[in-house]
């Protein structure tokens, strides 16, 4: 079997845009196969790492740009933030996950944050963004709602606390998990230096 | 002038473990000087990244140890933690850096700490790390409790504070600040492609 990385994401992490943006080209170029796995979290922060943390968000807003300059992702100014209700879109990454187009969705909902900085806490923006898909914007966002995709959603969560996952992006291969954007190439190197199964 | 980069450095950090003992081999190879500047990364500290926080303070030390392994640094168990008072052996971090031996006594501290398991805080084993680098104990320790080292201890924090320093380690190079172990790579980077002033 081919080796895979689970990809335990958030849409509502700053970092996760820079994973989102550059995870499948380099994951192609290794060899492995990504799982992406949306999850609740927020549930699992014990904090927020930036409120009331002016110095640090600072931060990490200037590094976020710094990193994407760095690795030639697309970047324009720091977006809205934080989502108030980030649900909605991440609900509509494990249907796209379960769907199998997780990777196109992930990286348009992102886009249309961080790039043109459009609410996605907002129905309508999640609307023109499953239709650029090609989906059928009010369809998926029924389903998002629906209790099937909740319980999903909230079982998602529990396997990546039961992992001892406590932010995102974090990757998992095998029982060791990376936790960060900056460690995804550790991550990938881990993944590649293990048997395959 | 040789370019030159800032090590901002806090001892009872943990991560600063692993950037005090790969900092020098990988200055000399990348031709980059290194100030080794000892400040109070607890003062500026909002929060104590592991306290009350388990999985995440599991993690580091399982992070620490993996990366330790990865960059072939020396790696026994987990050491004492966290470090209650940790003024006194900063200080002295103050004096050797003044005095141009901060990377053979801040290698040596750590080395007590996390090899030996070691408790910093006993003056005894401070004498005993500065007797193996053929210094007078009673006489550094003597001095790192006067207040023109106490001052200068704080006004390398109070610079650290005003340069955006959060936390340990931190690498400054010019106006750019990059924080964690795991950026050094990057600090390096960023400090070989501007011009040497």
């Amino acid at each position: 079997m081919r080796r895979h990385l689970d990809f335990f994401y958030f849409i509502g992490s700053t970092y996760t845009y820079l994973t989102v943006m550059r995870i499948e080209e380099l994951a192609e170029r290794e060899g492995v196969a990504v799982n992406w796995r949306p999850f609740n979290g927020r549930a699992v922060m014990t904090e927020h790492p930036f409120h009331g943390k002016p110095v640090k968000c600072g931060y990490m807003w200037h590094d976020v740009e710094r990193r994407a300059k760095r690795l030639d992702i697309e970047w324009t100014s720091v977006p809205p933030y934080p989502l108030e209700r980030p649900n909605v879109p991440n609900r509509i990454a494990v249907i796209a996950a379960h769907e199998g187009w997780a990777p196109e969705y992930t990286k348009a909902a992102y886009r249309a944050w961080f790039l043109r900085h459009q609410n996605l806490e907002d129905e309508k923006v999640l609307a023109e963004v499953l239709d650029g898909l090609g989906k059928d914007g009010p369809s998926v966002l029924a389903q998002a709602s629906s209790e099937p995709i909740r319980q999903k959603f909230a079982d998602e969560t529990e396997v990546a606390r039961s992992l001892g996952i406590f932010g995102a992006p974090t990757f998992v291969s095998g029982t060791e998990i990376f936790w960060g954007d900056d460690r995804l190439e550790e991550a990938m190197e881990w993944c590649k230096s293990i048997r395959p199964q």
